[in-house]
């Protein structure tokens, strides 16, 4: 931890004075008391820009799903977190924050939450198997996307969106960022990372797309910190 | 490490020569690349039975699904580990293990899986959720109370079943037992001990039930050890 500190201490402070919000890790749908809909995100993405943005001197908000990972760089005190299970209580989370310049979407959001989650342990009794009703989440990324203010010339909050895709990855990035409305849209392909510390992005904004090849999870996270700060 | 092999040697050695079986942790069951349905099993009940079956001297096979503990007393060489993620992959590896003296079935195995995952990501295009088709997963317990011989009038493999109800515990578990045909089934509060390092049992076998008071998994492993060693 002393270690981090020093190594945090001398990164670029690229973001001195910035306020980051930044959701990671998975979410969890529960569907009776034991049993529930998640995916396959670890987290690891989202905390790894958690502690660059703190690195490069901004104040970081951090709301988290269920995942077993530390909060980086605690001992600053520039990060506070907030845990949370399904895509509703991150949605609330995130929309009761304000006025901050950057908003990293990295959590893997459920897209579809339980209609009626039982409040009993649905039993295997019988070869029936269970019903289950689906409703639409809400979409975080695009509800902050709508609060959107121009601010001298630039969006403020500045959001950066997230894209695991299996398929296309470059052709799925530069389709949400127009349905998103946002600047930018990282795709990383998702199943072959989710869980590793290695990763590979795409970045994806208003001049094209952009590779940020293979490495550790905490470097890219910095090149994108470095990539972002020059455009608030 | 050196510590827990020290703790171990002073355990008593009842399961000297006896080899056993135990399933721990969730099962996933992938609906596309990324999602899944999970439960909220840690993994660490089993893996305290495995911890304390290997302390009493016992021969461990231990089928884990999803989950992020570190195999108890490898150094020793008396556990093996397999890891699974589905329900189908841990019914597989179970039954292709063969001659054990017990089985504890801790893990907390899908009832129902997905009939057809997707390849590709189901994307949220749309308002529609998704309609998802499930299918029964296989009684692992059941499947394996089924090859249970008869051995000097005892039954072999002993099999000890893990019940988690959100109600009526003791009435759900006795049943458990009478429908799976086994000597015991545990049960445990299953929503209020999920993760945590404590947990409460109540053992239910030919004579009744019994409590064993909140302690540590650990703790709790080694009575049930005790308890179970006396029966084969």
């Amino acid at each position: 931890e002393i270690a981090e500190q020093v190594i945090a201490f001398f990164q670029k402070k690229t973001l001195l004075g910035k306020k980051v919000l930044i959701t990671a890790g998975p979410t969890f749908e529960a569907i009776d008391p034991v049993r529930g809909i998640t995916n396959h995100s670890s987290g690891k993405m989202g905390f790894a820009i958690a502690r660059a943005a703190v690195e490069a001197g901004a104040q970081v908000q951090l709301i988290a799903g269920p995942c077993d990972l530390a909060t980086p760089l605690e001992a600053t005190g520039k990060i506070a977190r907030t845990n949370v299970t399904s895509a509703k209580e991150m949605h609330l989370a995130v929309l009761n924050d304000a006025d901050y310049d950057i908003f990293f979407a990295v959590a893997a959001v459920a897209d579809w939450g339980i209609a009626k989650p039982s409040k009993e342990k649905i039993k295997r009794q019988g070869k029936d198997a269970p019903s289950i009703e689906f409703i639409a989440n809400p979409d975080i990324l695009l509800d902050v996307a709508k609060t959107v203010k121009n601010k001298g010339g630039k969006p403020h909050p500045y959001c950066v969106g997230f894209a695991a895709e299996s398929t296309d990855l470059e052709a799925h990035a530069a389709e949400k960022r127009q349905r998103k409305g946002i600047p930018m849209v990282v795709g990383n392909i998702g199943h072959e990372t989710f869980g590793s510390d290695l990763n590979q992005l795409l970045v994806v904004d208003e001049n094209g797309s952009k590779k940020i090849a293979k490495a550790e999870k905490l470097q890219l996270a910095r090149q994108l910190i470095a990539l972002v700060a020059k455009k608030i």
